[in-house]
């Protein structure tokens, strides 16, 4: 007891001087936060962080403070850089968020404003969202009023009805080229809830995550959530969406867990090559990461675009999620799953238990008759009328990769006057013409493109490109 | 970018200043590790975490570095602080080899297994769950249905549908005593995630909650999950049930942000005197605390009870939590909501949001059609049931408090010769003779309990209470 307190003591008086530091810190991040919303910049950095970290690093090891980086200290200092960085983010998102407007633009900010106009009595068209306007299989329909004649209305297992975990197994053996039984399965209310699960089971704070950018922003905020740092890998059109494999082995280091894919790619299509994918897949393997695969666009996959889930390299630190909102028009539903190694489910389940106990009884059964059906069609139609979209778009200048599947064009729009920016045009299409579009920036720093759903029947689809075409050049071009 | 420049070597400096710093008290920490490991001491020690927070805390007010509590920079010196404490226990944990607790079993661990022995052909009497055995309205299976037909299958508002909220608001305000709008309302897909978006959207880890038990373990779980600490009320069958205030109100202190309530209890069926409730309320008021009542049985509350909803108090931090499981027999559909102040409902649906994207739109159709219909019936007969339960459990000598509402007994066992074990017990009915009951030891410390469910009708519930009288007195009294 005695010989503790003085070491106790000293702790004190180091956290005290942290503390204080800390608060300087946190002003100075407040100070540039400022400047960064002035000049319009983008919060994250990779480039400033990983210098920022290697100089830390660096000094650290040049004054002896660290002289291993195997060791334990190592370790501290890194999760304390993750910790600080996460709080920089934070105070500027904070700050930024504290706008007229709320949290920045994205496809869903969008999509909620679009909804209150349509309640006020507005028409939109909706090329803001990846919410296919055909309706689920009729199966569905049955298999609802079926589901409470037959009484499947009771509480059932939490990570999903048995029959429909082994439907579910088959059918993703048959369609990913996998070793696939019910126990690599968990049924949860939407993809999104597995991605979360997925992220916040497997990782801990300060841990990092790897994201290829334009991405679906909910990778990010369920790693922020959770205190886990998202490292970035920016990709362009110019390189065709591809991630440079070396720039991804450059960020891995001793706290990266995860590394998230997502092909076809909502918001590019693209769908990556073979030989990418392995690249990829050989990486995570030599460093121990999952590989979080969100694969709910697969059914999009473009026939000769060479598509693979992840589960067809029997890696056993591969997660897929699927859903149907997308394959069977199910979005409102709330029905996914995940597929992963029955030791990585287990966690994932745990948490499904302690959030929901269980995914809706009903739409569970509705899902599992889905399952059934024959929904090529609707890929069929999509890329129908992904071809009406490219065929406006390229009329209107727009610069775009032609995707390799999925339901979206993501587009850059150049103007010679000024630098083009998404967002306004985005909020000026939904009030001026009621046109909903996504702002690109709502994917990563993307300011000059904007995401464009083909989710609606080609006429739609035309005069909403015609009143865009309208509002970017006066209707002549 | 030239503004920016001088402001991040600022930063660097106070970074690797801080990196110094924490690499000392790493040092100091793991020092302190080998005289706890040499002297067998707890790594953890909350008297002395408590004491350095108030430390630190206190000083940075004092010095002005924080001067409200409120403020953006007293949540930043909290989570640092949490980040060192934690890796504090983590270095600590290191020296050491840490143990791992197995589970105990808990009335959904026998409902599972109950269901598991059901699938392998065994017959179960299940009085372990509090799982309606008659039928939701009819009302819900036309309206699953008419979701189909109707189109309520697309994405939808992340807080519920605004008609939904609407109809909500309005049963609530009619229903409890309180003036509810659709602003105060969140739908989620059961009370289990209310809860869960509850107390880890409002509590940061390290916070206080208090649990009144014996007490449905979610709330714990949830808190458990999230870093909070709980601290728990006991109380006892020889005081009714009646939690001490003089004791919550010596448990309150600086840290407590939150105070759970469950009446109509699950266990017990007690529900708390207008005086006790009038008590708990204002020591809330006094301390600011969140009042997270789960009124989920509410429709169960005896007509003598005097049973009262947290919402007829209009505290603006009182939160009600109710689902549509028990009251209109929904288990398995998944659906309940949350009524609370605006500002609470907005951060609990920003975390619906980013784990759920909504809940599922059929359901919430259905749940809105049953909504309509009278449920009173049910009422009536679970507490004719409860009575044929009372009438058994007397002649079997069990001890128990005849409940003021609810679904269920709980009932001490004494045994002459030995102490009674309900967990061991549970175990054998269910293997054995097939009876599901729910160990006490899951709702706390109450090893010698058993909780008995009302939701089979009275010919099974004579049934499964004749077998437990067969394992207790050999078939003979």
């Amino acid at each position: 007891m005695d010989e503790i307190e003085p070491l106790r003591q000293k702790m004190d008086v180091l956290t005290m001087e942290m503390a204080r530091l800390l608060l300087a810190r946190t002003r100075v991040a407040t100070d540039i936060g400022t400047l960064k919303k002035e000049t319009g910049r983008d919060i994250t950095d990779e480039t400033r962080e990983f210098q920022l970290r290697q100089k830390i690093l660096g000094l650290c090891e040049q004054e002896g403070l660290v002289d291993d980086r195997e060791s334990g200290e190592y370790d501290v200092v890194t999760r304390f850089l993750n910790f600080l960085l996460n709080e920089s983010v934070r105070i500027q998102q904070q700050q930024q968020q504290s706008t007229a407007t709320g949290a920045a633009a994205t496809h869903l900010s969008v999509f909620h404003r679009a909804q209150e106009l349509e309640r006020a009595g507005r028409s939109i068209i909706h090329m803001e969202v990846g919410e296919p306007d055909f309706m689920p299989p009729a199966a569905t329909g049955r298999a609802l009023t079926d589901a409470y004649t037959n009484g499947y209305t009771r509480y059932g297992p939490a990570r999903g009805r048995p029959e429909f975990r082994q439907a579910l197994a088959a059918y993703a053996s048959g369609k990913f080229g996998a070793q696939v039984s019910a126990d690599n399965i968990m049924v949860s209310p939407g993809g999104r809830f597995a991605v979360f699960a997925a992220v916040t089971t497997l990782l801990n704070p300060t841990d990092e995550m790897i994201v290829i950018e334009p991405a679906w922003p909910a990778y990010r905020d369920c790693a922020m959530h959770a205190g886990i740092k998202v490292r970035t890998i920016h990709t362009t059109l110019e390189d065709g969406w591809t991630p440079s494999t070396t720039e991804i082995a450059k960020l891995v280091n001793s706290h990266t867990r995860m590394i998230v894919l997502n092909y076809p790619n909502n918001p590019t299509g693209k769908v990556l090559t073979k030989g990418t994918m392995d690249t990829i897949m050989s990486l995570a393997a030599e460093h121990g990461l999952y590989v979080l695969s969100d694969e709910i666009y697969s059914e999009y996959a473009g026939k000769n675009s060479g598509w693979q889930s992840v589960l067809s390299y029997g890696y056993d630190r591969g997660i897929a999620i699927q859903s149907f909102s997308k394959s069977h028009a199910m979005t409102g539903f709330r029905i996914g799953y995940a597929v992963a190694d029955a030791q990585i489910i287990d966690r994932m389940a745990a948490l499904g238990a302690l959030c929901l106990t269980s995914t809706s009884e009903p739409i569970q059964y509705a899902a599992m008759k889905a399952l059934e059906e024959d929904v090529s069609g609707n890929a069929d139609m999509i890329a129908r009328r992904l071809d009406v979209l490219m065929q406006h778009a390229h009329s209107m200048n727009m610069e775009f990769m032609e995707p390799d599947g999925g339901m979206y064009i993501f587009a850059r729009i150049r103007r010679d006057d000024d630098r083009f920016d998404g967002t306004a045009f985005s909020e000026s299409a939904l009030e001026g013409e009621g046109v909903a579009v996504a702002p690109g920036a709502g994917f990563g720093s993307y300011r000059d493109f904007i995401r464009i759903s083909a989710c609606n029947d080609a006429k739609i689809l035309i005069k909403g490109m015609n009143s865009l075409k309208g509002m970017l050049y006066g209707g002549h071009i």
